[in-house]
C-alpha cells in the first residue's frame, strides 16, 4: 500500500523524476485552482520558458483530434516527446464529450513519451483559461519541448485560448462557406497557419482560394506574416510534415521578428490579470456565505434593501 | 437644440412619462456598466415584480425571431403591450449579428406599444447577464406588462440567460437529432414550454415524440410540471394561440404551486452575486493600473517575481 500524496511540492518532485501519475495529479490541482494551483505555480515558473505551444483550433467535426493525433505520430518519428492538452469548453453539461478525442488518440496511450490529458470548463470558463495558461507552464517545467493544445468549438472562449499558443493553427474543411465561418468566428486574427483538413473532399481548392482572398483582403503591412495554408488529409496521414514545417517556418519568423518575446509577454500581463479576476472571485465567494449574507439577502427580498446597496454593504470590508 | 440628457435620474423619470428615447438611454447606460447603472438599478429596485417575462431560445436558425414577431402580433391583437430584449452572446467579434432579428421584427416597429431592443457581448459575458437581468428589471418598473427575452445560441452563457425568464421557451425544429441536441445543451433542463416551429416540414410527429420521450425519461416526480410540446410554423402565423395558452398555463402553474416566487428568489440572490462579481472585476480593473503595477509586471516579466506572489502583492489593500 503507498501513501497517496497530495502535497503539491513532493508531487512535483516525483514528476520531475519522471513520475506519469503525480503529473496527472498536478494538473487536477491546477484545475481545482485555489492554494494548491498557487503553489504549483510558484514551483513552476523558474523553471519554465523553454517548451514551444502549438494551438489546433476550428470548428467541431473539423477532425483536430485526428489532426493532432498525426502530428503526435510525426514528432515521434523525429524521436522528440510530445505533450498534449485537450480543452473542451463547450460542455458545461456533460463534461464527458472529449472521450471521442482521447479514443482517436489511443494509438499513443502506450508511448511513454506522449502525455495526453484532456481538460473541460467546470462550469467555469475564465478558470478554464487560466487552468490552461497554468497547466502548460507546468508540462514547461517538467521539460516538455513541444506542448500541443487543442480546443474544441469556436466561441469567444475557445479564441481566446487558442491565442495562448506560440503558433497558432486554425483548421478548415472544404466546402463552401467554411472560410467565412472561420472569419466570423475571429478565427482569422489568431490563425499563424491554416488548414484545409479533410482536403480529399470536393471543394478544397475553393476554400483555398477563399482563404487567400480573406488573407488579400485583410490588409497586412510588408513585414507581417501571412499565414501558409496547408492541405491535409490526417486520416491517411497526408500533409502533415507539411503543417509541420509551416509551424517551424512561423517559429522561425516569430523568433526572429521578436514576435514570440512581445505574444508571450502579453500573454503573460494577461495571465496576472487572470490571476487577480480569480482571486477576486475566491473572495467574493468567501464574502457571499455566512450570517451577514443571509441576513443582506432576506432584505434586498423584502425589497427593504436595493441589490446594488446590498453590494455596496457586502464590500465595505475590502475597501471596494 | 436641445441638451443631451444624461443623468439617470433625469432619464428615468422622462421614460416614465413615456420618452422612449430616454427609455433607450437608459438601457445604454446599464450596459455600460459603472456608478449609472448601479444608479439605474436603485431607482429601478423598490418599482419593479409587476411584469411577466418570457424567454425565447433554441439553436440559430430555429426562428426564434420570426416566432417572437409572431408573439409580438399575438400580444398585440389581445391589446396588451410588450416590450422584447434580443441578446446575441454569440457574436463577440462582429457585434453585429443581431441585425437580422431586427429587420425580422420590423413589421412593428412604428408600434408605440412595442419596444424592442438589441443587446450585444461586448466582450463580456458575466456583464451581458447582469445587464439583461438589470435591462428587464428598467422594462419592469416602467410599466411592461410583458417583457420577451429572446436569446441566440445554445452555449451554457445562452441557457444561463435563459433561465432569467419566469417562463422560459426553447424552440427546435422538426429533423433527427434536434431533440437529442436541445437535451445535450442543457436546454431540457430549462425548458418550462416546448415549441417545434417549422413544424410544416417533415419530421415535426418524430421530434416530438423524441421530446415526449425525452420526458417520459426525465424522472419528473407527480407534482411537477411537465413542460407542453406546442407546433408551430412562426411564418404562417400558426399555433402561435397555443403557444401563448402553454405559457400562460405555466404562469398559472408556476404562481399556485410557488415555483414562481422561488425561481424569482433563486434569480435575485444570483443577481446579487453576480453584482458583486462584477465590482470586484471592477476593482480588479483599478488596480491593475498605474505605477505600481507597471513595475510588478516587469518584475515578472523578468522572472525575478511569480506571476502569484505578485498577484498577492496587488491585492494587499483590499484584504485578498
Amino acid at each position: 500500500m503507498t501513501r497517496r500524496v497530495t502535497d503539491p511540492a513532493e508531487l512535483f518532485s516525483a514528476a520531475r523524476s519522471g513520475d506519469r501519475l503525480a503529473r496527472a495529479r498536478l494538473l487536477s490541482l491546477i484545475e481545482r485552482g485555489g492554494d494548491d494551483a498557487r503553489a504549483i505555480g510558484r514551483l513552476t515558473y523558474p523553471l519554465s520558458g523553454s517548451a514551444y505551444t502549438v494551438g489546433l483550433t476550428g470548428a467541431p467535426g473539423a477532425g483536430k483530434s485526428t489532426l493532432t493525433s498525426a502530428v503526435i505520430a510525426h514528432l515521434r518519428s523525429l524521436g522528440s516527446p510530445v505533450a498534449v492538452l485537450a480543452i473542451d469548453p463547450s460542455s458545461p453539461f456533460t463534461g464527458g464529450a472529449i472521450l471521442g478525442d482521447r479514443v482517436r488518440m489511443q494509438e499513443h496511450a502506450t508511448d511513454d513519451e506522449v502525455f495526453i490529458r484532456s481538460m473541460a470548463t467546470r462550469g467555469h470558463l475564465g478558470g478554464l483559461s487560466l487552468a490552461t495558461s497554468e497547466s502548460i507552464r507546468l508540462l514547461d517545467a517538467l521539460g516538455s519541448p513541444w506542448i500541443l493544445v487543442e480546443t474544441v468549438g469556436v466561441g469567444q472562449v475557445e479564441v481566446e485560448i487558442a491565442g495562448k499558443a506560440d503558433t497558432t493553427v486554425v483548421v478548415v474543411n472544404p466546402g463552401w462557406g467554411d472560410a467565412v465561418q472561420a472569419n466570423k468566428a475571429g478565427l482569422m486574427e489568431v490563425a499563424d497557419v491554416f488548414v484545409i483538413n479533410k482536403s480529399d473532399r470536393k471543394g478544397a481548392a475553393e476554400t483555398q482560394r477563399d482563404l487567400e482572398q480573406m488573407l488579400d483582403l485583410s490588409d497586412l503591412d510588408a513585414s507581417a506574416w501571412r499565414p501558409p495554408i496547408v492541405q491535409t488529409t490526417a486520416t491517411a496521414s497526408t500533409g502533415i510534415s507539411d503543417l509541420w514545417n509551416a509551424v517551424l517556418a512561423h517559429r522561425e519568423f516569430a523568433s526572429q521578428s521578436g514576435e514570440l518575446g512581445r505574444r508571450r509577454t502579453v500573454r503573460l500581463r494577461e495571465e496576472l490579470r487572470e490571476i487577480i479576476e480569480r482571486r477576486l472571485e475566491d473572495k467574493a465567494r468567501e464574502l457571499c456565505t455566512g450570517t451577514r449574507w443571509d441576513t443582506l439577502q432576506d432584505e434586498v427580498l423584502e425589497h427593504r434593501v436595493d441589490p446594488w446597496s446590498a453590494a455596496d454593504e457586502m464590500l465595505k470590508g475590502i475597501g471596494g
